[in-house]
């Protein structure tokens, strides 16, 4: 296993990687990821194991429903989050094209294996460039829109496109690709499954962040280390190796993987978006005693509509983890009717909690001094003075409070953050087609015929 | 144990019942009432034992997780369900008030045993008429706007006042009375609980209903069974003996009876939320298909919309019932915050669900012709040509839909629902409070000052 | 003109009415058309002149935006209204076909000029049966499921098929019947538009009611007068002489009816709306103050929220009178986009208002005793006493108002009025895309490029 | 009058201003404060005239709808826009104090001519610190929390305190400070209004941004120009000349400034508003097609939503304006209940508008690549083919459209304008209470009753 400090040494391996229209020499040290890089390296002490054959105590699939629950409250950088349901989905995939695809369904044992063991980072390379959205991949006007096989040669095969939206891809050692989507018969060269290492040939990572380093960090208490580098990540006539293939023309099996990630990254998802609505709520709380408002019954009645969000969330989540089923693998896979209409909600209220706390609030929000106005000889005591809301509550913490509230609501970080909510799992419309197919509507039609005392027409 | 025949003819006791104005000289033979009595009689027989010790098997309380599953998925009547209710929230009442007043506990546990030896049926009278709600109970122009007690005799107490908003009042044989609210000192007159017969002298029962008697009952699918008599109960100087006392003056302790009834109509109340939330599904998706809709977009995502709402419920009443803990008294009690916020949840969108119904529906809720119209030979068969969509969907299936759907969304007994679906609990603000009153706001709070690297201000 | 007496006489002309499966032969008597029959003929006493030449002074059009005002400020019967938009209609529409169909064009305008001068009532005929709504008119199983032409003579058409949700139709004169959409070349038989007597031979008016006439009337003070009856009509192969035919064949042409109807059924029926929101308001306020509750802070927000939509309604009618346009005839045609703005938003949260009405009022809307009740002497004292609020707010005006709420969101009629006020343009998803297609999309889309100093793509 | 140039020669006056945490010496050539002092030199340009005796034509009062409807429409820089309404509203209060303070109304006149005649530039101070919410002025730990006076002289006062949430104070020359609300006796201190210069001793300005300074400009098209500066203006003991004073202890008068500035901020306000709401329905209409899902059923609902939302406001801007009245000075003055309603929604909504925009436009509102990677001549191609939708949407148009959806909708810019719009106003409950206000609830009352055909009980 790695320390942190081995992986800040394995990030200089020659990978391409732009920022801001430049080429970044060595993310490990440069500015704008030394943040993100702290990070990670912290997560990787955080479970590091001396033992030579240890692997991540994080790694593993629960096989449960009270290791589901342990797994899901560990604390885990991204990084290894996304590794986890990367092995995962593979490992889940690999049962699921054993047949159509024995050859691969051993090389993704293989590879899980190999990255178990050198400890690397993995991210999910998923959603293409996609040209215009209103036709099929087989139908755009550039072929490559959608990422594709433009040779296949003995050894393995070339690939081209671009993946987009990819956080934190100049920080990990791998990239596994899958399609966005199921794919049609005449769509082959578009059912490419693999594993591409960051630094292969042809790779070109280029990346915006929501980081806060243009100000004082401590104004940004929040997105300091929360943010992260968001890739778009070209492949640009990239060679994969045999043994790197887990799909490669099988249009019926496309599908599958985008499929397994689902299953792996919902729960950790849905927790997340559990605590962070519990955070929205305590914010709101916060602030409010700040104002010295937290006894107003129209504040009081914004909290409440607060805390049945967050409930009516954690509420999925217990119901997901509650009623798991186990896969035949052994695994505990929570439900997928409950977390997705808990992640569909997370995903649709957020931005309604943002606006209570911002009204709850107030203008100071955006207005609150720095803090080096506060540290300012000249201007930091007045300034003190006046953010101060009574002796218990100082201008000092009240400013640093809106400070925290600026970077959570009002800043680049809390923009990216509702996008990001907001289109993970392909935008809110798509994220209800998911939901709705995954409900019992033949027994709730039938508790309606019952009520109405009707037969079933079409039965 | 009584059977449904038994039922009707303890009905017969000399009660004082008035319905539109006239008196109802017998309510097991009245016309108003028929179909009611049918469903409370239908209950006893469901539960007859012919064992002379038998005592009804729906009225002992859950110990386990398991139990509290089965028991909330038992088929049932109202009055079952309100009597289980009643003992079950004099029982936890009785442990709670054995200090203060021990007569009473052994009064509450006596009085337990023989309902459940008789079998007979209970109704909770809560709710008073408030006079001005601006006002508490001691500063009302008419002291009588609570229920109190207005003269203390050595074998017991006279009591007046009036319980509104009764179901099932006139059908039922004893008449649950608790605060309903917590009172201050001073207002111990207000500090009354007590058990009443139905026949009690002075007791005096003025109903309304929302039954479609009026119409063909083949016009009212739903309501014909699902209406109840909704009682407004005076209490005319009732004397109530001393043996059927279980609070009178200890003001200490008048919320906690009302609180106590909260933690045992939660689940039930819940249970059948989640139910008709699914079939309310049900009826969309029904009406969709009957209209040929089934396959288009914006109808598929109103029935999204409907889902979710639909699964959130769900979701918080197996929260509620998995978080549940065990009382001293080793009872499973579930989880208030889960369970309230479903609650609040499922009253505040439920018009948005109806709305949703009508919108897919169309016109024909309110203006499909009658099962009469169907019948008649002149004009039955043209109507069901011109109401039906192509040959699996034959016009008499679909006017029977609409029916079903007039009933059920646009009728008085649909007007009824949706306003008790709104009181229950108080309103939709008294809802919201009592839900954020048992919000773990310490942990929350706390989360975000550990987000916003603060120490708390008022520690 | 004629008297309300004359009126009376009018419809005793063989028509062919159901109601509830049974013949009603005579409507100008019948019990369930009693109050409905008398609201009418009060309309036309309202309007009557003696001169022997008057036409009804509502029947004209306004030539500018201060009679428009004023004409929307006119007290109205319901027919006189539809006869009104009927009437305009068919003299726009006779504009719009005069170069494709001049014989319609001309007996469209001796036609309005006969029904002013008769002073007759017409109802609109639109919505089709529709059988099978995935499919077009040509498509269906049974082809009759849109009112079609099954002959041509050389004299006149003969029609068979249904029109739905015909408020009205057994107490009117005339049935203008329409098409309910655009039609395609091969639909040529649905392309039809004409005028019908109500007593043609082949006409047949099946009812149904929200009336309230199984209870007390005091108990329904709204619907009362309110209420309409809801007809079915059927033409079972009606012969309709050529000077009474509008359209045949003309499929083009189609679709001008419908949307020339839509643009004078709309500021009245938005002017309908703002003033209910306003009664809806007053409704709150009033039961506000009859509970005691006027200064509370969350019903004030409440009715605050009432309050807003209300004005966002009347903003849109202001709007729309504002911006009208002068139509080639010289008529004052309001603004569409306004217009259907405010019916959308009027439609889509009238439901909200009715709930908050509920919730402020609490339980006794489905509750309070009767009118009957009130008039017991053997409970009506006790029934006023424990329903009063408080000297100045007495239990007979409380209980009263508590009817006209039961009335008016929880009555049958209330179901009645939800799903119409949804469906009066067909349902809330073609609301919305007939507003969007009112848009000025391309000045939104300039100013955005403009904004974001890009030219525009597609130019 | 002041040509630009001279504008910015006149901000070398002295005045003292941080921004973050350092003195800015000269804000004329400050880096922060460049492109914000260019925004107001342009206003000055527009508007100059050489004439030595003209006055700004922006800064007179229409007199009729038709010159309301013009002066909202002229194109403005925001320093000006104050300066009119603060030049308005103190004509307003003029008229309003000239029984209880004549002299002031004096000193108004003369003031509001010199600023005209010198062309000054003038920002309204009203929010103060305000301490303890929960608390009045004169109940404060720190009696400073609200600005007063602190000594009272022959020639003048001194004043103490804080104002917040002042946009362009450091650029520009007056400060119009008012009190933020009414006062009561007792609180005589706290009632004070002056003018006072921006480079009076004493006066500080701490000033926060959401300029987009630290990226490349061009990735921000639209905050470059429309970030503001926003300014913590502390009263460090200043005194203010007899001449200056417009209030001084006339408590009964202290909330008549703030209601003048309302009633002159709302018509600017709202017509800003309804033209951003126009532009996010371009934007939302642009990403779409930008997209290639213009016609995609449930896009074209989404931009409904926001077409009924943009008409809403529209409409009650129309509606403020068409219903204004003439004041006793001869100036057309909006409509407050349709200004004050529109406000709300306007503000209420737009949180909704925004996320519109970011579910129909996706991940790369957040994760585009910069202006700076378009142009790099190693990946600028590639980036622009696979950012591309097809030949007619070239991907350098939109990865710039995606810029500019970030800058308004997930910036930090973005994150200022959501908490502005919606504190603007005092937080959404306060501008709910407001519009209650302005409603005629009279009539509305007295609809319902007559609707319910009851006697007003009150009456």
């Amino acid at each position: 296993m790695l320390t942190g400090k081995d992986y800040r040494e394995s990030l200089a391996d020659g990978r391409i990687v732009y920022c801001d229209g430049e080429r970044v020499e060595d993310v490990s040290t440069a500015d704008r990821f030394r943040r993100s890089v702290d990070v990670i390296a912290g997560g990787y002490d955080r479970y590091h194991d001396d033992n030579p054959d240890a692997i991540s105590a994080y790694l593993n699939a629960p096989s449960s429903i009270e290791e589901l629950r342990d797994h899901a409250n560990l604390k885990v950088d991204p990084l290894i989050s996304s590794t986890y349901t990367s092995l995962m989905t593979l490992l889940t995939s690999a049962d699921r094209i054993e047949e159509i695809r024995p050859e691969s369904s051993a090389a993704i044992r293989k590879y899980v294996r190999q990255m178990q063991e050198k400890d690397l980072r993995i991210v999910e390379c998923i959603t293409d460039a996609k040209g215009d959205r209103a036709k099929r991949p087989g139908q755009q006007e550039d072929r490559d829109a959608y990422l594709r096989v433009v040779e296949q040669r003995p050894d393995g095969v070339v690939i081209r496109g671009a993946k987009l939206h990819i956080s934190w891809a100049p920080l990990a050692h791998e990239l596994m690709t899958i399609p966005t989507k199921a794919m049609k018969p005449g769509e082959e060269e578009y059912a490419i499954a693999c594993a591409v290492p960051v630094n292969a040939p042809g790779v070109k990572i280029i990346n915006v962040t929501a980081d806060p380093l243009a100000g004082d960090l401590r104004d940004a208490p929040i997105s300091t280390d929360a943010h992260s580098p968001m890739g778009f990540v070209i492949f640009d006539d990239v060679f994969v190796p045999n043994d790197r293939i887990f799909l490669n023309g099988e249009t019926e099996a496309a599908a599958s993987f985008a499929h397994s990630l689902g299953l792996w990254v919902r729960i950790n998802g849905l927790k997340n978006m559990a605590d962070e609505a519990d955070v929205m709520v305590g914010f709101a709380q916060l602030v409010a005693e700040a104002n010295g408002l937290e006894r107003v019954d129209q504040i009081k009645d914004k909290i409440a509509d607060m805390v049945i969000h967050a409930t009516l969330i954690r509420a999925t989540l217990e119901a997901a983890m509650g009623n798991s089923s186990i896969s035949p693998e052994g695994v505990v896979v929570p439900d997928e009717l409950y977390a997705n209409t808990g992640k569909f909600q997370g995903a649709a209220y957020r931005n309604a909690m943002i606006q209570h706390i911002q009204d709850i609030a107030g203008g100071s929000v955006v207005t609150a001094p720095s803090t080096k106005d506060l540290a300012n000889p000249e201007i930091g005591e007045i300034v003190r003075k006046y953010m101060g809301t009574k002796q218990s509550i100082d201008g000092n913490y009240r400013t640093r409070l809106f400070h925290a509230l600026r970077d959570f609501t009002a800043s680049a970080y809390a923009g990216h953050q509702a996008v990001s909510v907001i289109q993970a799992g392909g935008g809110l419309f798509a994220q209800r087609v998911v939901t709705r197919s995954r409900y019992d509507m033949a027994t709730a039609r039938q508790m309606a015929l019952d009520l109405a005392c009707l037969d079933d027409p079409w039965a």
